[in-house]
């Protein structure tokens, strides 16, 4: 084993490392809009739930990097959520994975990154936020908390409040999702992805079935 | 599409229907040890990384569930990591996998199921905690928060001190981790995973490849 030690190394190394580590990830394609209702999506892969009591969801939101087009700034999805309080994690699958990469595009201003992207934005049921019309699945949130442990990244918690789900993804029964008809893409390090098909059950083995234990 | 707020539903609904949606989760399978020293390893996959300065990651631990067979008591990693305020995440790859889940087995409390699982612990560089010989990636953590939303769950931010990786792992170059050489697993609902070696590369266009938006 090599032993790398996070210290000494710049931010951009530790991303390179942290990001290459953890994966597979899922991807939230977050709609949020300004005050003024111009409204944005935009790809994050620091993102899981946290619980279902409150039903809770996070995302790592960093500001534009010293590599981007606007360095320093306070990203619109960040500003859009704080302002608003409402926003749309929509789930991303295969079929919409190079609209998803398209909305990180560095688009001029007035350009809508969602149209451009190819994208529909209608209207959802419970907030004022429109979510994506091709999305597998949308989950309809409010800001719940931000926590900010440091200048460069805010952390946002959200609320759950509803979900949308393509035809033919719910099983009324239970309910539960039917992952055999849902296809999300994975990120890894980079701009590099994976697809879930090549799926194995690995269900947890009771005591009595494991047998006696080595020790 | 079909609306399913969350309100009406019970806890494990909501699970089932959260856990179901967001997809492919990165697999943390976590070594943390009591005041006496007894070392524990658990799968979590509810966790993610939440930045680089501080190199932060997240986890989300529920207390056990009224299914399970201690209902209602705290988890022995989340009294491990407040007691000693070190652990270790282990990257769960194809190798490790069906012993990954045999960590969740509910093994006696007499029973190590580090060892029944048949990993082998080793000491760890930077903290007191051991971690996994046979994970490809294992990150050295120190307790950086722990967040109470609510009684269910508690909600760990975690320091990254230090990376280790399996030999032929990490390109020293940059450094960056070989990606095709790292076949990491990916949760999904229930006992289903996914292999993450159906790979494909979006990198984001820039505004000029795109050419005109279509608004």
């Amino acid at each position: 084993m090599t032993w790398v030690p996070m210290e000494p190394l710049t931010n951009m190394q530790r991303y390179w490392l942290i990001t290459g580590s953890i994966a597979p990830r899922p991807i939230a394609l977050v709609t949020s809009c300004s005050r003024d209702c111009r409204c944005n999506a935009a790809p994050f892969s620091s993102f899981t739930y946290m619980g279902e009591e409150p039903s809770l969801m996070v995302i790592g939101i960093d500001k534009y990097g010293e590599e981007s087009h606007r360095p320093g700034e306070t990203k619109d999805t960040l500003t859009n959520i704080t302002t608003r309080r409402e926003f749309v994690v929509n789930m991303v699958d295969e079929a919409i994975g190079e609209r998803m990469v398209a909305c990180a595009t560095d688009y001029p201003a007035h350009v809508s990154e969602v149209e451009a992207a190819g994208f529909t934005l209608v209207n959802s049921t419970a907030i004022g936020v429109p979510r994506l019309a091709e999305a597998p699945i949308a989950w309809e949130c409010k800001l719940f908390k931000v926590l900010e442990f440091s200048r460069q990244r805010s952390i946002v918690f959200g609320e759950i409040v509803g979900m949308h789900f393509r035809e033919g993804l719910l099983d009324e029964v239970g309910p539960r999702v039917r992952l055999d008809q849902f296809t999300p893409l994975g990120r890894l390090g980079g701009p590099n992805y994976c697809r879930s098909i090549d799926r194995l059950r690995l269900p947890v083995p009771t005591y009595s079935s494991v047998g006696k234990p080595r020790v």
